[in-house]
């Protein structure tokens, strides 16, 4: 089918047009980058080129176009917010390859970067993405500096030390001993949560929504979040129960309790938002649904 | 001596005096990061303070209150974005020690961040640094927020593919051959000139310069960040010619004529802006006659 173009009315959109309109968009903020013609930014640019432009579901930016839809903002304008997200999950992909973390030879079925490009240049991909997720940021939005700054804010926030890379190091740790459920609980609310709740509390915040709804949106990426960590441990657990899971923290039993529990959240949240129907139920229910 | 407190006029201090003041407001931003008290994100909270606390010259920041001063205003104003771009400074010295860059043991007298904390928590302290850097800039000018958006756009430029992470992959590439000057230049003038530029150009933006004057600070700024690393290379060059620096380049007699041609352009910059005696100035001169 023919790309969607910018002005694409949403409600024809389903998940694999979204996530194709997110592709597009990616190939063409990235042709926008020039650089110099010289060997070695050549190189970067084509390694950053390889992590980012090949993305997987989408799943981040799918999100934040879900919930500007169903406030009938057009996604053009979470846009910006939906590539610096997914920048940022791009570069810790490629962080969390490399030898010194989980040492992947292949993600998504292909080889990782640093296999394909070698350890320095992915090492300086990912640098160059998470620099580059603030800049864009702050060009999009610099006819709404205060939105802008909010949002600049949000993301740091969610994905240093306070959020992702802060859960990382708490994981670290949970190979050498095994975590409470709590403990359990806020590592993955960092680690992987963090960007997934901002992905819809970013959103929620662009479309001008209120306080309280905002507030509203940051419990319902909150609970998205953790579902979807919780359905791939209950799915990885068929094969190997990791230390640091949920199922080897408090049973497999109880773990399907908590998902059932997040899930049923998540749609109360958006029941309290006004949404009974549509792609942002389905997405939650699908997730509940999955067998991979 | 006690440190100088925030209300120290300018005047009365030196660069040992400001890099202390910087020190101090270092320790003091630490301090305010609250994280939970959880094994894996303290160590990496130790990790990023064995860095972050413990600067060497605090160079760019000085710069940024040098420039303030010569313009009569507080250092307070321009101290959110010195300390942003010390921390983008910090974390590319956290990444270029690890072993897949220069694999190097000891910085300053001391044991490398990743000698001390392992290479994995070294990796998430650079991450968490560059990533608190824009997060420090959107909190710190949420007041002036158009102001804050300028400097994260700037920052983030000078700091990514189009700066300092360019400029390190190109340099990645003159180990294999060796560049022309033009070439040689644009490394370094992304590398670490970049970096030093808005140190200069940044502090100019926040003091509320004219464009013409803004645009003046930029072309000192790059003089500078040109100036002290071709003088770095002519002391290094006393030891051993690297393959990619201005000796080896265009020969130790051209070298030192572009350090005299850089300082006096700087120093004609200065005029321009109105500043003919004080650190500044002695900074240019002493960066020309230093011997190490």
């Amino acid at each position: 089918m023919a790309k969607p173009s910018l002005i694409t009315l949403p409600s024809k959109m389903n998940n694999q047009d979204r996530k194709e309109w997110v592709d597009d968009a990616v190939d063409r903020l990235i042709e926008t980058w020039q650089i110099p013609q010289i060997q070695g930014i050549l190189k970067l640019k084509e390694s950053v080129t390889y992590s980012f432009s090949r993305g997987g579901k989408r799943f981040r930016p799918v999100l934040s176009l879900l919930l500007a839809e169903s406030f009938a903002v057009h996604p053009q304008k979470v846009l910006p917010w939906a590539l610096a997200v997914e920048m940022i999950h791009t570069y810790s992909l490629i962080h969390d390859d490399l030898p010194c973390m989980d040492n992947d030879d292949f993600r998504r079925g292909e080889p990782t970067n640093h296999k394909v490009f070698g350890e320095t240049t992915a090492l300086l991909s990912g640098d160059a993405l998470l620099t580059q997720a603030f800049g864009h940021l702050a060009v999009s939005y610099r006819d709404e500096a205060a939105l802008g700054l909010k949002l600049i804010a949000l993301l740091s926030e969610a994905s240093g030390i306070f959020g992702m890379v802060g859960g990382q190091a708490i994981d670290l740790e949970f190979q050498k001993q095994k975590p409470s459920l709590e403990e359990l609980k806020l590592m993955h609310e960092m680690k992987t949560g963090a960007l997934i709740r901002v992905s819809v509390e970013g959103a929620a915040i662009i479309c001008g929504l209120s306080g309280a709804k905002i507030q509203t949106c940051r419990q319902l990426g909150e609970a998205i979040g953790l579902a979807f960590q919780i359905k791939d441990d209950l799915l990885d657990a068929a094969e190997k129960t990791e230390v640091g899971s949920f199922p080897a923290v408090v049973g497999l039993q109880q773990t399907k309790e908590i998902l059932s529990d997040l899930t049923l959240q998540a749609k109360k949240l958006l029941s309290q938002l006004g949404i009974s129907e549509g792609p942002l139920i389905e997405l939650v229910q699908s997730n509940f649904d999955r067998e991979k």
